[in-house]
Parts: structure tokens; C-alpha cells; sequence
């Protein structure tokens, strides 16, 4: 593996009360990134970062986990690199910045913070169930709304080539 | 003046291009921070952020710019703090992080990643013409939504107090 | 005050069993720093930081305060701003860039960071009883050693000037 | 591999004009960190990071580089993992929260900015013909001296074991 592959993240909710629906669709995209040969990058955590990297993991794929804290032991058990930033919520920033585009599963505050993020930065984000944007009451497309895993593996790899 | 007012950031688009009732709106937020006693805090560059200061200054408030380049000259000319961070789009958390309340006026995807990590750390937002937020198709009120920029700064005073 | 003042950090260890002698430099530096119409920047917290700023307090001057942590309490009471950025120990590289000019006064590990820091980024650092440097036993007179607080204020502000 | 290895961050500078024999020696750690089954982390650049990273890779071993500027290419070649931070001079503070341990090679500025900031995290770090730090005159041995690249190797490890 190299560091000329596309990476992807994927980014949602890190709580253990994540909807079962949207940690099967996470692991799904985990896997899915991992058949197409691309890195699943993500912050490391649980919910929705685990079940990613657990999918790219059982498919022999490479996952990178960029922590908010100091401490490595923080991030998932499927992580193959953990880089544990000591920024706090500025590692989102990381996030955003590190992938080539990105997959967002529901997701809570944090997750809209890197979707965001990544969108001031011009990088596609592709959304599977996540939030929805609107401005004077019309809606923004800049999240690319797909509605199944396999659409947002597709998407992200086609949006994100460099 | 101290470091123990209450610190309300103003957040929106830098662009010259912003419409001009968010420019007065920001202005007239700005002289109202100003007037209760507040420090306006803001990411320092044009657009909203200087109609803020501006509105700021001239009613003898004090304004705090926290730029993403590496220069203090980037700031508006209204800013009595200028803070050069050199984080890039990574100082959008330190704002979030060092207000005690944020307003958004209008506001692009920058805007957007302020009003969700300030979400995240659990701040309150209160929003003027900003981003609306759905998930499944139902409106997520994370963000205060007020019609006014007196209630704008009534309710982030209010609801900042420490 | 304007933003277009100079800036000088005062850096330092935040020990409360800080050298006395080292607290009367600081706050001499700090009181220095304050006739002169510079603002005294730093990094918000107790020994050195705060006698600094509590000299430039007692001059009349200006004080801001870069804290690593998130909350705005965490400062010390001389702060006429304080910003908490959450960054943890990335924050010193923050209150390097912000800075014209750095004074150092004694210090720790967390101070030679700073110093190499602004040094990096080109900024001019000057040393009171400060850490020394050398490399294959040849002393490198990066940091400019002065002798009393007085010299130290007149230093940075000559090299600092923009 | 897993994220569960030791992390050894090699740290030096980044010039194409940086000496032969600090090239010679920091490739000659790389390659012993891989054959003790680390993981190389490093700022990502050219010099000595580049060194490392070269011998790491000749001997199957994996390297990951932690890069100031916003663009993956910026990386070496050598790299397996290359996260483009967009933090300037703040990633340094990554490079030494991410390390179990940091042994530098000879470099400038910003490797001293790395040495102080992993010593302020409390992590070990070894150096090779490195900085040499003193105060008031006396030697400060915060940074572990070795006389070869082999002995640099076993000293991070032994240190960094968690």
C-alpha cells in the first residue's frame, strides 16, 4: 500500500447508541473502499468509525483513525494507523483536510462540522442518510445525497480522483 | 475592559460579495455586543466579519479577529486584536472554542463548520438568516433562529452567560 | 489600542516555584513592554506569564493570554483577553505566530519550544537567563541574550519592528 | 500491522543540503526501526525525513508522514501514510503527541521545536548528533545521546516501550 491510493473518509456519529441501520450501512462502505483498493480514513472512534473500519478491515483493507485526544488507546480496535492529535475538535479540520473526499453516515454535530469543513476546502462529500442543508428556505445540494452504500463508494472514488 | 465579559462571536461569510442587509444586520449586531458590554469575537477577515467589527468600534466595543493565515495585516481594520493562527480552516474550532455564545448572520460553509463545532462543544447558536438544518427530512433547531439583530444579541447574551 | 501595535510575547515557565528572580525579570519585562505601547501577548497561565502580565496591568498596558486549554477561567487575572483554544501544546505554535518578537524568560521545556517555534517561523527571540544552544559543541546564538528586562524590552522591539 | 507497534518519530531537517552523514545515519535508523517492527513517523518531508523513511521502506518496514501544507504530494516518496494537516508549524506538536518515542538527527529549528515538545509531552527522545540544550551555563541531558544509529534505534525503543 502506498500513500498515492485515494483516501476516503468516513465520518458519523462515535456513539455506542448509533442507529443499527446506519452502523450496517457504515460497515458496508468500509468494505466497499476496501474492494476498490482506497484507504478509509476517519477519526478513529467508535459507532459509525468502528463499524467502518471493521468492514474495511475483515475486506484487507487500510484504516487510519485521527484522534481528537493524546492518547492512541483511544482509537478502535480496527484501526491499522492511529494518530492521536491532542487537538480536540480542531482534528476535524485533519480530517477534512487529509482525505480526498468523503462519506458521511448520519452523523450528529461533529460529523456536520467535518462535512462543513471539507466543503470550504472544495472537497466532495457524499451523504448516506445524514443532514440535510438549506438557506432561506431552499435547499443546498452540496452534500451528494446517494442511498446505498455501494452509490456512496462509487460516488466518493469517481468525485474524489485526483 | 477584561478577560471576564461575556465573549459572543459573530460568524459569516468574509466574501465582499455578501448580500447588504447581512452587512447591516452584522453591523447592527456588532454595535449591539458593544453597547451591552460584550467582546465580539470573530475570525477577523471582511464581509460579515468586518461589518461586525465596524459596528463594533463605533459604538467604543472591543473586537478580537482570529485569522487562518499567518499575518496580523489579513484582519479588517476595525479589529482591536488581531490573533494570526496560521491554522488555516483549523482556527475555525479556536473561535468556537473561545466564545461563549456565537450569532451567525447568513453565512457560507465556513460559517456552517463554526455553527456545528460551537454545536459540538455545546455552545449556543443563535442564527439570523443562517443555515437550516435537517436530518430525515425533519428540521433539526439546533440553531436559535431570531428575526432581529437586537434579538440576536439579547439571546446570545442571555443564553452565553457563564 | 489597534491591532497594528507591536506584539511581544513574554514566555516563561508557568511554575508557581518559578525563580523570584525570574518573576521580578518577567513583570519588569512585562511593566517595560507596556511604556513603550506594545502589547504583551503570552501564553495566559501563572509564573512568568503572569508576572509579566501583571507588570504590563499595573502600566497600564495591554494583555492577551493564548491558553491551551478550553476554558476561559484557566487564565490568570492580569488577562485583558484571554483566548482558550483547546489546541493542548499546540497552541505554543500560535502564540509564536502572533508575535513580532518574543522575549523569554528562563524556562522550561514547553518555553524552548516556543523559542524554536519562533525561530523557525523567523521571528526574532530575545533571551533573559534563558535556555542555550548548541550543536557538536558550538554554541548557536540564535536567541539574543541580553541582560535586564529593560534591554530585553528595547531588543525585541527594534528587531520586532514590521 | 496494527495500530498496537511502537511509534518512533524521526525527526531532522527537511534540506535537500543537509549533511551526507546525517542522511547516511538517519537512513540507517529507519532501517533498524523496521526490523524491530516500528512504525517510522516523521514530518513527511525531504532530508533527513526522506532518509528515514527510504531505509524504513528498503526493509519492508512503515512510514507515515505527518505534513505541514494542505496537499498529500507535498510527502516524500517513501511514504506509505501521508496526512497533509493544514496546521503549519502546529503539526509539530502532532509529530510529538503521536510518538511513543522521537530520535533526532542533527536538524535545524523545527526539529527543536519537536525535541521541546515531546520533552514538555514527557516522551523520550534520543538524539544524534542533535541539539544541545543548556541553562545558566549548565548542560541540561533531557535528550538521550547516542553514537550510532543502531544504539539510537534500541534507546527509543527501550524508552518508548508502553
Amino acid at each position: 500500500m502506498s500513500a498515492t491510493e485515494p483516501y476516503v473518509a468516513v465520518i458519523g456519529s462515535g456513539s455506542a447508541q448509533t442507529a443499527a441501520e446506519s452502523l450496517a450501512a457504515a460497515e458496508e462502505v468500509g468494505r466497499g473502499l476496501a474492494e476498490a483498493g482506497a484507504t478509509l480514513l476517519c477519526g478513529g472512534l467508535g459507532g459509525v468509525m468502528e463499524a467502518a473500519c471493521r468492514g474495511a478491515a475483515g475486506a484487507g483493507g487500510r484504516t487510519i483513525g485521527i484522534l481528537p485526544g493524546g492518547a492512541r488507546a483511544e482509537g478502535n480496535r480496527w484501526l491499522d494507523v492511529a494518530i492521536p492529535t491532542g487537538l480536540g475538535e480542531a482534528r476535524n479540520a485533519v480530517i477534512a483536510r487529509a482525505a480526498d473526499a468523503l462519506i458521511a453516515v448520519a452523523g450528529a454535530f461533529g460529523t456536520l462540522s467535518e462535512i462543513a469543513l471539507a466543503l470550504q476546502m472544495g472537497k466532495p462529500v457524499v451523504g448516506l442518510r445524514t443532514w440535510e442543508l438549506a438557506q432561506d428556505g431552499h435547499a443546498v445540494d452540496a452534500v451528494i445525497a446517494v442511498d446505498s452504500p455501494r452509490a456512496a463508494v462509487e460516488r466518493a472514488l469517481e468525485l474524489g480522483e485526483r
